[in-house]
């Protein structure tokens, strides 16, 4: 087993990576406050594991909430569901969420923590290989709203963070590439010798080989972890996880919430933020083309939908509708390099439309 | 004009009293953070004071959203109404909410500031007199869920609180009794000079004197920021401002919500914490006299319902609320003396029986 450390004061909580820890109660129980544990799965993966990690909370009164799987039900009346059980078996300030699903379970758990009685105890086990080196870590919790996502929520940091890589067997094929976008990402805006591991060892990740496995999470979570220690609440250096997010939220809420992946979304749309820091003199082909060609891979796509599916203008008015907005001014992570990302609103609005117009 | 500070380190704000503060930009624009302001209000207040609140944020793009006026009202369904305005207004992280309102708006603005896009800030503008000397002050805000009041939501602090004493003049005078209530608790629970004060000048309260409801706001307030400096999220001392409130709440729920006012149940109540103080040989007849005499002369309830409509059991059970139904294990604000109060269990479940059946 790995352990890491997000570094965040009063607030640090450990990563763990490994196999098999989800049966651990030995493991996890210290990091449970109070006396009730609520543990929230959605229906692709409770058949699968929850039986298992009620085992592990046994020592508690463990209560259990089953919410159908899919973005499209990430929003305040599937979250209200949560607080439905909370309350009806009466549980106090001192009790313990825990997460026990991929990114929507984990970001839906973590606000209704937040929110419940003003805020309780949670703890993050994510079962898909996007939310264990995404989501899971740094705070960011909530749900979309039919206008934008992830609009409602707060920053609400876990007790710890429990990542079994078993439970990737069980993941399907489409869901592993998604999170490979994730872990390909880090490679692209800050490690640059992590992107060059991550194209020699990406057939044995999607061999789903345990060690391979570990190591791309760990070095994830790692960076992760870095850059949320030094901003937690998003004020500069973190937003540069969202590179490709801008144009790849975009395309989720336009070709509608859950026909595209996220990771897919942030696939195609990693691409365009290369586009344009290639067109604005950054990035040359070359790394372009290699950026495409780990994509695809993956098996991600790498370009966005056709312009019959989204005109340019309908494209841009949801990218001016993502959060990151500040006074009209769409701003956007782009590379100076592979392994070098910046943020920046300061680009020409006509690279851009040649961005949307040229890459598809 | 008077100004309190409630000192919270980085998050510490101002609490500005006086008279037309409302109409004052030059006041109040130093605390709005971004360009774009959204005030929210419900259909009693925004007749009155939206158009002048209006034009004091002139400078800025403003947006408003006006609620349905009620407790009833205070719920998730609602909230998203805030949302859908800011949200369809694009609104950015920087953008500013302002509380125009009684306590359901004050705590619905602050959740919603809290929430949205993980938190952006909020300016109080209360309109009530429980609201300006209680809920506006201390960072508690949220919704109730259908099972439990203000069962979801956040402590958010706000950047300031204006209390424009003005506003008082169109209050309902049942209202503004209401509001006395809790501003009697701070004599009774902390404030033994204040208590005798305001036995004083109780005739110049319910006249609806400027200076003497200022003083009382001011003082009001100053003991309320006091304790929430020492005790931001109600680790211990903060317990204190809920004397009466455990009977109160109980009153509240079990008469129908709305059909008593929260500040008719906690005037109620705190004479119930008072009996059973009684009871337990800290408090003398003579305390509970004057106790019932200022807030008689309040013109608020000191008996709480009688027991054809809630049984002592049902009384218990409801104070008893989110634990089991065991007398002794319920916490309750007490009185050492007029003054001093002090959080207990530890007391006998017969005198709270007693109390339950003598003091009706």
């Amino acid at each position: 087993m790995k352990t890491l450390t997000v570094d965040l004061g009063d607030r640090s909580y450990p990563i763990f990576i490994g196999q098999g820890l989800i049966d651990q109660p030995e493991l996890i129980q210290p990091y449970v406050t109070g006396t009730q544990v609520l543990i929230v799965s959605n229906t692709t993966v409770a058949p699968l594991y929850l039986e298992r990690v009620k085992q592990t909370f046994s020592d508690y009164d463990v209560q259990t909430v089953v919410l159908p799987d899919g973005e499209q039900y990430k929003n305040l009346e599937i979250l209200n569901r949560i607080f439905d059980v909370a309350i009806e078996h009466h549980f106090d300030r001192k009790c313990t969420f825990v997460a026990l699903g991929g990114g929507v379970i984990g970001d839906m758990t973590g606000f209704a923590a937040a929110a419940y009685q003003r805020g309780v105890n949670f703890i993050q086990m994510p079962t898909t290989l996007l939310s264990q080196v995404d989501s899971s870590v740094g705070g960011k919790t909530g749900v979309n709203h039919p206008q934008g996502k992830n609009m409602i929520g707060a920053f609400h940091q876990p007790e710890c963070v429990v990542i079994d890589t078993d439970t990737l067997n069980t993941l399907e094929d489409r869901e592993l590439s998604a999170g490979l976008a994730e872990v390909i990402k880090y490679g692209l805006i800050v490690d640059y010798p992590f992107f060059e591991w991550l194209e020699q060892n990406l057939p044995g990740l999607l061999d789903r080989k345990a060690d391979v496995l570990a190591e791309a999470i760990e070095r994830s979570c790692q960076n992760k972890a870095d850059i949320v220690a030094k901003d937690e609440k998003e004020a500069g250096l973190r937003a540069l996880f969202n590179l490709g997010h801008t144009f790849g939220h975009a395309i989720e809420a336009g070709m509608g919430y859950g026909v595209w992946l996220h990771g897919e979304g942030v696939s195609a749309g990693m691409m365009q933020a290369i586009y344009l820091s290639k067109l604005m003199g950054d990035l040359t082909q070359a790394d372009q083309d290699r950026a495409a060609a780990i994509l695809s891979a993956a098996r991600l796509p790498v370009l966005p939908p056709s312009t019959d599916d989204m005109p340019n203008e309908r494209f841009l008015a949801l990218m001016a509708g993502d959060k990151k907005v500040q006074a009209g001014k769409i701003r956007l992570v782009l590379l100076k390099a592979i392994g070098q990302a910046y943020v920046t609103g300061d680009y020409s609005p006509a690279l851009l439309e040649r961005t949307l117009t040229e890459y598809r």
